[in-house]
């Protein structure tokens, strides 16, 4: 490029303002109604909307970056795909703080003009379902799946199930776990690859309390038996296994960005879950438990949308199978120098 | 007080330094074991305690206002009381934030120090207890009471005891609003106050949509028939009607600060349970979903407090009672003065 | 409304978010250059604009409600203007929360793209400079007019000169504040009015630390002799009295409100101040010191308007000449009564 | 350890909370006089006291990391020292969030205990002196040192007075990029080492604007020329090259978490700057600009710091002296070897 020969960038043209600052249109306004919190209501899911527009931004670079067949270490790769979660992670904790905004309106303000909108829901907010598909939600875990769909139009519902057909995170998750041979490989651990797990299982075992022993029994479900692994799981006992070792390893150089990664992935479901918790909170405070409204059904359905909309959780649940470092069975050199660069 | 001969302050001195920087004894220390993260373990939860005891301060300085016989209009106890709810709601604020501190440590750096701590458990904060029994939670509606009072020094157990058997703020709250004459009083309604309560149940009714008409009967249980209110409930049907009250005509002089009250109560509660939704995250995210620890009985306890623990809930509900402003029945003149500025 | 009849309301649509979300157009790519974050950089300017557009339909509300002849004691009218002040503040603390999501852009990151936007700058949000000459912010105090109006095009200069023709938010108050008759009135004061702000002086006097003299001198000027009051303040001397009068007698039922609107006048300042040093910090994480760029000019002129563009600074001036409550004047009986409900 | 066999550990016991919490003595209940605020006043600086511990406690664990002859790069300790950097941070992000718990005491209510305090004040915390004394402040770059010590007892500036004979964190990271040999070493360089940096001035001036000239004499004293390197620096021109090179190679492997460390440091000059004038406000709002009390020395004090106490400031130079990507200097193939993991 020569920027000198460029034609001068203006503020308000570049960002589009005549479009962004002309699009709000109060339908209090075309009754004659004189309701000053609907700009409030307005302009709060406008930000939202733009705000996913975003995390969809970086959401498809990162699943960019794992849709390669193969990550290379010696790349910026995961570190860029870090960055980006983290730049996500920052945005949903802005999109939490933002509910505060909403909450000035106080629930006789909003009734100045709440049934106007009817039946308008942040429900239809299709970028937030496109979001929850392309980190890995699916259709038949969906809450609320049909109620849900007959509210949208189908060209919605269509971008939707695009968006569901597509390869989602998780599962770009799962095989870049996969793919990765430290845990497993004859290369490190020659006939003896199974030990590591024996030895691991018998150093968690140790530690395990009286009361805690069902642990042992996940435990062996989950890493040591592969025909009784568990159906209909998201991550194979492969990736599950992979991830531990992460988990447990992080302190090698080649593993410190993975694990980064893995805690990433949490955050973004916790934050996920503390925006709805405190959309719960704000629905009910506006309209209290009102039956029969759609906000008495949003409630409910981001309740169990809270609960069971956790893309990651079964990385989650690796925490419970932790050992202390003290007791970390030690790596094979080979293994430890191809955990580590090259000086 | 004459300043000029006391002696001097000096900060160190006047904040007791040297108590408080010395109060730090980590457990793997004494076990000679490396377990750098143990300090920030402990320093969080000193901070914890210490926010705990200024919010029973203000706590108590509130029920010592609403202990009054009659709490006077032209005093300035109600904008006090505000005052320190609202510093209570900011401090609360403060300790959802600090959670993410505590998130800084990993569950494999947890976990280097982790079994030395047994039993202790931030269960057995016996001012968080104090701090919900003062607000209103009663001894039968604790989630897992016997659990709880298993894990407790038998001191500790009576000092909580002691806290349940005060005067706790629903309580002063419930006959604070019993005392307001404003929606029933014969002064204002003559014969016909019955008749400010038809005239609204009217208007509520007018406004539902056909899918919602069983928020009338609601209404009816709670507003309408004495004999049909429901048992067990923290505020009478009488407190119940002057709060919605208060929430109706919020607009006229006395009864700004009043609205603003309810509006705290509601927060406080929100944010507890936000608390409550962050330290769940918090322990899941610390040792997963271990089975049979502290930790499990942990999680599921704070989830049931977080819906059982709701103190004001009762005030909430009150939000599906609402009508538009445009539809509120027009007060007695005699009454529109009360509530106003004698000018 | 009959709100049956109107045509469903659908969410896309209700918030045009055809227009939102087509809005984005990185210049990187019109020129065929990867700069992934030149979205982000698009994205957040946009939600700034949209909550300046929320920030300035506040305002304009706020002054309406001050454009009148005489604010009601009781009307909602300062409990109403209290609560958009309030939403303001919340909205200013979420911008300036909402910095450290562009603090994720990396400087070498913004440079794949930063010559490209020349000279375009957040110089040239023309509603930044509308809400601050709303607010009072005038002309002549503005830091570095030319350079300014030397980077905007015709008709913006216009929109600014328009809003700094306007009546801003501190003439009304000067106005509101001079009307207040409490602290001077002779209905109140009878022919010892006067008496008022001597005896008041007396004990402030007194409470002067030797080293403090200095603030009698201060004092004296601003409250005593009409002759010595500055030149070039935006306060008049009456307004300067009453709002002091308004501190020191808050606890009276009908200064409750305006101490509050006071105090959040002050909130607003030092919003914005935090605003501008948060954006140095990152206008210099962005580009270093560099000197010559539109940037360098930037850091300066925040720094210098951190300074300057104070607009209630004579309000926060005010707590140098409070006394403790213990100290204070007994007010007229028919004062006190004024000053109260009508109970 | 075998935790099994040790005693139970309790909560509060643990905690030592029999210290902690009685550890408030307000001086105003010893006068006998009623100043609720003061509780709030001594609970906020108690909790900053421990925070303050804490964060003393992580630099040193990051001071001892950098202490080492050589930080080897296939160890944790990079990651370990940015992990508690950015504890640190969060840390501070908490301290600038808690000013507004104390913003919540009004100027009024602070005048009922205020003059008791004396000559008690922050400043006289010795702990914030130490952590700035261990970062790297010297004691001749303090602004107002004579007041400042004219605060404190003897033993305390004995305190700080140590800490700042110890081996700072600017110091060690000095020798830590200074050993670093990737843009200087022969190994790689051959004998054009020098032309790296002859390259990369070309690059670097090839991208000034006419305007932005001054740029490059500085780019050549800090870089080019070891005679007119400036003087009193804390940084060596070693250092900033390396420094430098880290900045604009990122993006091999071996340098990420190098990158990361420089950036925390930013973070921590940014975030104690903004703390201070955070704290400048609230100084101002509770007492004004009131001159001759410790509050104005105060406000001077934290104003001059919040520009002189800069500790990275030489870091936060570099982003002044950057290219884009695209025109980065290739690196010889035995150096991109040795910034990658052996694989």
């Amino acid at each position: 490029m020569d920027s000198n020969n460029r034609a001068p960038v203006y503020y308000s043209e570049y960002l589009q303002l005549d479009k962004i600052l002309e699009a709000q249109a109060p339908e209090s306004e075309k009754e004659g109604i004189v309701a000053n919190d609907e700009m409030l209501f307005i302009i709060t899911h406008q930000t939202y909307e733009l705000w996913f527009k975003q995390i969809l931004h970086e959401l498809n670079i990162v699943r960019n970056i794992f849709k390669q067949r193969n990550v290379p270490d010696n790349s910026p790769d995961i570190f860029n795909a870090n960055s980006r979660l983290k730049r996500i992670i920052k945005i949903l904790e802005l999109l939490v703080a933002q509910i505060s905004i909403l909450e000035t309106m106080t629930p006789l303000d909003f009734l100045d003009f709440r049934d106007l909108l009817r039946p308008a829901s942040g429900f239809q907010s299709i970028q937030f379902k496109i979001m929850e598909a392309l980190l890995g939600l699916e259709f038949h875990n969906r809450y609320g799946q049909e109620y849900y769909i007959s509210q949208l139009h189908p060209k919605d519902i269509e971008s939707v199930k695009n968006a569901e057909s597509e390869i989602s995170l998780i599962v770009l998750i799962n095989s870049w776990l996969e793919r990765m041979p430290f845990a497993n490989d004859q290369k490190y651990w020659g006939g003896h690859g199974k030990d590591f797990w024996h030895h691991y299982r018998a150093e968690y075992a140790g530690g395990l309390m009286p009361t805690e022993q069902a642990n042992l029994e996940a435990f062996d479900k989950l890493f040591m038996n592969p025909e009784s692994y568990p159906e209909g799981r998201r991550l194979s006992q492969l990736a599950m296994k992979n991830a531990l070792f992460i988990m447990l390893y992080r302190d090698f150089p080649l593993l410190h960005l993975p694990f980064e990664l893995l805690d990433r992935l949490l955050e973004i479901d916790e934050q996920l879950s503390l925006w709805r918790q405190r959309h719960i909170h704000m629905v009910q405070r506006a309209i209290g438990k009102r039956v029969g409204t759609g906000g008495s059904s949003g409630a409910a359905y981001l309740k169990a949308a809270a609960e069971s909309h956790m893309i990651f959780k079964e990385i989650a649940e690796l925490n419970s199978f932790l050992i202390p470092r003290s007791k970390l069975p030690k790596l094979p050199e080979l293994l430890q120098k191809d955990l580590s660069f090259d000086r």
